[in-house]
């Protein structure tokens, strides 16, 4: 909700905040919310909201109704790439949490954007932008039903493609840091679809220590690519 | 399920596979299972849970009764510590989904033990279970009441202690990769106490490229840690 007043106040629709919330931090935030047009008004205004909400053990937050991000075009995501820049293609990556965790984690790491795919996906709802904690705000977004074609249009742009797989034989410590990579995960349980593999400049793993366990959570990957692709 | 089947049949009590699985996977895990000793049905013999999963949106997976893994005394945790060795230590992290991946990701990357709290964290619960895959048989895991204690006991077997904060000075990068570590993180919300904190021997953060979101995750900053730590 910080990073949307932030963003773009005029999608901030309306903010309501914890009746106990006399604290100087929520009193700023309803000054700059109020400055910028937005309706702010006290939970207690929505009784039937804050008791189903406590019912789900939530904690007493703010609320606020958000109109969603809008996807951009391609072209302007990839629009003017260079060395240290990096992307996220998602192929199928299902569950609203990891995807959350991905925009937050590609924001924390001033990721340029995220493409990802109107079938077979998470769609962009209030537990996506609940988990991504600003990220969503932060990180410009495209839809596009081929993934294929936002691979080639990345190419276009000068961007390397990057797919991962566990059962890749180069070790992401091989690839190289300075080129613009457009990283590409893939869904939970099946990973990268053999044509989106085949459309990657380089497939890398993270080499497992353990026997046990070979594969990691999705977001715990993309977390460990871009972070060692920053070195 | 087949992590426990290879690593304590015994503590399997009770396997039932799904009533289309004529697979061959699946009459493999049946043949293993049953010379172990386990009892092994379809799961057209527990119709209501099968009806109460699929009303939750559950796919038709494998289920069993497992029992839980025993915690470790400390002292056998942090045996032999050398070099690369790795342990993780959990100060009040909440959310059982966090904690699942923690374990997931720490056996995959071959960490020797994880020291969890009694109290202000999330129970070993079965959600715990399903998130790690495979994750809490691999690792060990050590429940103290006392965290100070634990680290305390790792110094004394030699190990040196990291804790992470976003407000370090130090970034990981700097962390030498030769010493035994073990990697202490923080709750959610509210990172290590100040206690704890002031136990440590270094204490890194991992530093953020991006402006409006600066935390991470904390199974994501797991993740980071030990690939950055194995190099």
């Amino acid at each position: 909700m910080l990073a949307t007043l932030e963003a773009r106040p005029t999608d901030l629709l309306d903010v309501r905040l914890p009746g106990e919330a006399g604290s100087k931090a929520w009193r700023d935030v309803a000054e700059r919310a109020r400055a910028r047009g937005v309706r702010v008004h006290g939970l207690e205004d929505a009784p039937a909201r804050t008791a189903e909400r406590e019912r789900a053990g939530g904690r007493a937050g703010a609320e606020a109704d958000i109109r969603p991000r809008q996807a951009e075009p391609l072209a302007s995501l990839f629009a003017r790439a260079s060395g240290g820049d990096r992307w996220i293609a998602l192929d199928g990556v299902q569950d609203p949490h990891n995807v959350g965790a991905i925009f937050r984690t590609a924001a924390f790491f001033g990721v340029r954007g995220i493409v990802t795919t109107a079938d077979r996906a998470a769609p962009l709802t209030a537990v996506v932008y609940d988990v991504a904690s600003g990220g969503v705000e932060a990180v410009p977004h495209a839809i596009e039903t081929n993934l294929r074609r936002a691979l080639d249009a990345a190419k276009a742009a000068g961007v390397w493609v990057l797919g991962t797989s566990e059962h890749a034989v180069k070790p992401l410590g091989e690839m190289p840091r300075d080129r613009p990579w457009l990283i590409v995960l893939g869904n939970e349980e099946t990973g990268l679809r053999r044509l989106v593999l085949e459309s990657c400049d380089e497939v890398c793993a993270v080499p497992p220590k353990g026997s046990v366990v070979t594969s990691l959570n999705v977001s715990v990957a993309a977390g460990i690519l871009l972070a060692t692709l920053a070195g």
